[in-house]
């Protein structure tokens, strides 16, 4: 349809373009009433407003309640809560006693409980549900108590996804539609008896962290002594000698990388059991198991855990050199060499030597630089520019790439030491050995996947195909799935 | 209910299923004009057409106006003007003249002006004052003007906050609707009168930065002197030695961690001051004076400096041993000691020292650490996923356990200087004492409030007790904060 | 208006306040239809029955079909067909055989093709046209196959860019409504027949990256080699030394901040270009070549490209002193010096040499530092909180001190070397010679920008003013520009 057509339709100039200037035209926006002007009644209201929403605030001192956001108005609770079918109530739970003496203005209305406690389990109840039978007649939707006072006033809630449940349809409905204006992104969690579950939410801290902090901390702590009893503690007792002074730096300089590298490995471990699984299994259908679900749910987390391992690592490396003691043995060593051993001639130059240690380096800055790629993807604006193939292949490719270099970084370390009986300490063996086992065993078995066969298998599974069904039933499932 | 019994309404085929595809359900989307066919004209087009609109460019060339969106069509001003009741005018001001001609054809049209200025002050009154006085039949919303061409082009647009006034606040509803369908937040500034402040919105540059930058530069400044006197001067003139090479990297080396400790120590301060100010006032109901406010405002950005400053710092520590001096320094002091000491036993190796110094790098990469952290959690998109009990443990807890890490690293690097007379050259203390002092009174008065009994009242108040209220009043009060 | 008048209107407490609890006065919500329940299609479903909207699949096994969103209805396709208007077809191309058979069904209903391949040019037409030919009676939307079951099921949608394409102008409006609901922006592609390009997008592996990628890759390639032989061979065939250990460590060390400020010089060099063409030309209404437009275009990839290697420069340059071949270079350096020379006086301490590398190194960490900054910015999170004109500042502004401080430590790497005939090995120039050409053009170029007369004629150019118009033309022109 071209324009002129459509203007045919609609040039009558004076009723038309008077239309949006026109009040009887445009409908009153809708009125929404708060209770309670603290904090985040203040700053819900002037994101209200800012949708386009008017708002009243309901307050037992109406006229000494301190600044409220410019346009909304205040009464009392009873002469507010009759102007709006929507009320939010936000106040805490200690004081809801008011609203029973209310219960009858109440009637009908729907009331969004945004409260939260300051820790899990402090009353027997759900807030909501506790509001719900104090005001019998009201729909309670409890919901929105994600959102900090914060966050609404600085406007940082595009895509946010909050949580709503309640009894009744239409209010959780009601209530949606004014969180969707918002730019939020509803999700209805069911009926009232999820209340509880919602008021914990916000008492979560750092929750999908724990996992992966806790592997670290337990990493650290096992390598920290390993490398103690090895390094410091068999020098003390076999060569009566006191390093002592290498636990600061030293040993946490060999403690990070190597629980760096086990944590990475461990990233890409459970990607890797999930496809021998579907494998074994022949479908896709069936379930993770509990824990291997929990696992590759963290992946992430633990991706950034090594990263910050690995950063720390990278800056212990970096003051060796300006350390007391590495400048005290250069020099004494050179003070050594010139007047104990009266050596003429310059040192030996050993090409394999140089080498050796310079790959070793190259290795671990080629490593730390996907390293922290990988990391810079993993940040959420720039994840969402990328295309899912994009993601998947610097998560995957890039991802056991970094492993691989890393892991070779660790081989390399131990390249001419691995044979010297001094390496074997109280017969253990170092700890770069130990870490380089779940690295080694990781890419062996992701090598494996990679063989052609177990490949075009593990495609074929992965887009619908199941082994042990009949041919018929296989065009059919196929037909459903993408 | 279920999808069985809603099929049952809906399910009469032929009616139902034509319904989308029939012309009559559907009404023919909304069209909207835009004068000026340069960039921002070509950039909006092109986004309202995405988001569902029609557009009619309006031009005196209708013929010739080079590449537009397309889907939209081109006519001359009056005839588009004609056709549509909101008209963007992406014109630059001194071409206003032609539209007093038109006036006639606006009549009752809603102007948008999305004009600004090349700078400050080019004019005695708005831009959208003058084309309000140009065409006074039409009602002239000023708005949308801090969206770039670049933006809109990009549809960077999600969730931006953009400002809108105007005498008419059903223009302004008409306008704010067709911003929400783009993904803007709307705030409404009021009246026509706040024009000209809207116009110097897109002016700003770097607003928030200035007083963290100026604190900076003033600080660096003080202490660039400072060091200059106590070190190179004094060395010159009591020592008669050049050491001047030192000005580039030595003493930029401990002006810049020690203007990083005070900024970082001047972030957390104004909370601290804000606590007391509770606490002796009693109440949280009393806005703060404006120094501090102002000074809250803008605790990120002077983090971020900080940040940059310890980045500096850090670098700057890890190119110390490839320096000239530092490896002539090495040698030198090796050479004096084989031939003019003619030492033969190896150098003393003093373990406290070697403690001393790898405690002092290790407290110092730690607090590196930390600080990239938190620098890392103000990052829009990082910060966004962050629960507000995430936010606040990283930005509090994490916050000031980087400001004592990086306090301790300063006291360690004086541990065994400040004794010696040497240490204040002409009388002055040193660098390093002078910026201990603010994070130490920061952290001292810091544990002060976190005394059980102190904080238990701070709680309560930032809970909305009030000290003096009676009890009747508190009950109030306390009924409606939350 | 006030709130009191508005109360007049909508205070009939009974018959207002019941509204959001009445069924009727609340519409259901439209129901959707998704034929298949992979991956795509359950979490499709999932974000849409979180938008509001009610779901129902269609299977061929109803009953076995495996864990599907609560709240979603299954059913056989011909039944869920039935109920609902709108269609998505989550089916891989190879099963929409059985969508033929179900012809009748569909006939007026809106199908949404969102299937991909997973190569380009599989299939001689695209799966869309395929699918239209199936079912000749439905009004098949090409459309959203960008968005992945991964994006889909995290809530990443807000302000991400959708594309549709069909023949049918409802049926494609129908979509797009659906699409802005969830968070999505929707560009129209015009009709079915660019669906082959729509199945494409998706394919694009860092498309905008490959011309930057393959920049850097060239001059690394070139660079290596140059470098190879003015060094490593010259040195085995004119002074018989292996020095081939260099190659890891020290010739990386210059391949990667000759390769990278040759890239940052390549991300200004259009932009100067583009400004000698507009004044050349006298207009900014014609457009650039197709070569300058796609280096416009890709300036922030190379930019970033040349961050990634300045970082790699960065950590090489940190661990110069712990390498094997420079401690030993050290010691026997000193060795030599107190043996052979047997020199008795501490080494002659050179002033001008130790304000030199230090000047060189303090440039290096500033254009690190900026460097860094300019990365930062270009983080889409951070780049979006930016106003236009802080925006423009920092990449213009700030990009141009940054290239102007790398180039400087280009040439005072030089400083002292430039005049040596040593320097020229086998005639040729080194290798820093080499990339502070480009970088001194854009500088040269770029200052001559900067001179009063060409700025202003710049700047009216850019505002729409056109050197070759008649004086009546230019009016009209610039009245419709801005």
């Amino acid at each position: 349809m071209t324009v002129g057509s459509s203007m045919s339709e609609e040039m009558e100039p004076e009723s038309m373009s008077m239309r949006p200037l026109g009040a009887a035209a445009v409908p009153e926006p809708e009125l929404l009433c708060i209770f309670g002007t603290g904090d985040l009644g203040r700053s819900l209201g002037l994101r209200l407003l800012q949708s386009g929403y008017r708002v009243v605030y309901g307050s037992r001192r109406p006229h000494s309640c301190g600044p409220l956001p410019e346009g909304a108005q205040v009464m009392s609770h009873e002469t507010a809560a009759q102007s709006a079918c929507l009320i939010f109530i936000c106040v805490h739970r200690e004081h809801y006693g008011f609203l029973e003496t209310m219960a009858p203005h109440l009637k009908g209305k729907v009331l969004v409980d945004l409260s939260n406690n300051l820790k899990k389990g402090m009353y027997p109840e759900a807030n909501a549900a506790y509001l719900q039978r104090l005001v019998p007649g009201a729909a309670v939707v409890k919901g929105l108590n994600t959102l900090s006072a914060w966050a609404l006033q600085n406007g940082l809630l595009a895509g946010k996804q909050v949580y709503l449940c309640g009894d009744s349809a239409e209010a959780k409905r009601a209530v949606g539609e004014m969180a969707t204006k918002l730019g939020l992104t509803v999700q209805d969690r069911g009926s009232l008896s999820a209340a509880r579950e919602l008021e914990d939410f916000p008492l979560r801290l750092f929750q999908e962290w724990r996992l992966p902090l806790g592997v670290a901390i337990g990493l650290i702590a096992f390598f920290f002594f390993y490398l103690l009893i090895r390094d410091v503690i068999y020098a003390a007792v076999e060569q009566d000698k006191n390093i002592s002074y290498r636990i600061m730096i030293s040993l946490a300089n060999k403690v990070f990388p190597i629980v760096s590298l086990v944590m990475l490995s461990l990233c890409y471990l459970p990607g890797v059991i999930a496809a021998f699984l579907q494998l074994y299994r022949g479908t896709k259908y069936r379930r993770f198991p509990d824990w291997l679900d929990r696992w590759m749910l963290c992946r992430k987390q633990m991706g950034l855990v090594a990263l910050g391992l690995a950063f720390l690592h990278a800056i212990y490396t970096f003051i060796i050199p300006i350390r007391y003691a590495v400048r005290h043995k250069l020099i004494s060593t050179v003070v050594e060499e010139v007047q104990v051993n009266n050596k003429t001639t310059p040192f030996f130059f050993d090409n394999t030597e140089a080498w050796g240690t310079d790959s070793f380096y190259v290795l671990g800055i080629l490593g730390f630089f996907l390293y922290v790629l990988l990391g810079l993807t993993s940040l959420p604006s720039v994840g969402g520019t990328l295309s899912w193939r994009e993601f998947s292949f610097i998560q995957s490719k890039l991802g056991h790439l970094t492993l691989f270099i890393c892991t070779a970084h660790g081989y390399i370390y131990g390249w001419n030491k691995f044979l010297r009986s001094s390496t074997y300490k109280w017969y253990t063996p170092p700890g770069y050995m130990l870490c380089l086992i779940v690295p080694s065993v990781v890419l062996v078995l992701k090598c494996l996947l990679l063989l052609p066969c177990v490949d075009r298998t593990l495609t074929r599974i992965r887009q619908g195909w199941e082994r042990t069904q009949t041919q018929e039933d296989s065009v059919m499932t196929k037909g459903t799935n993408l």
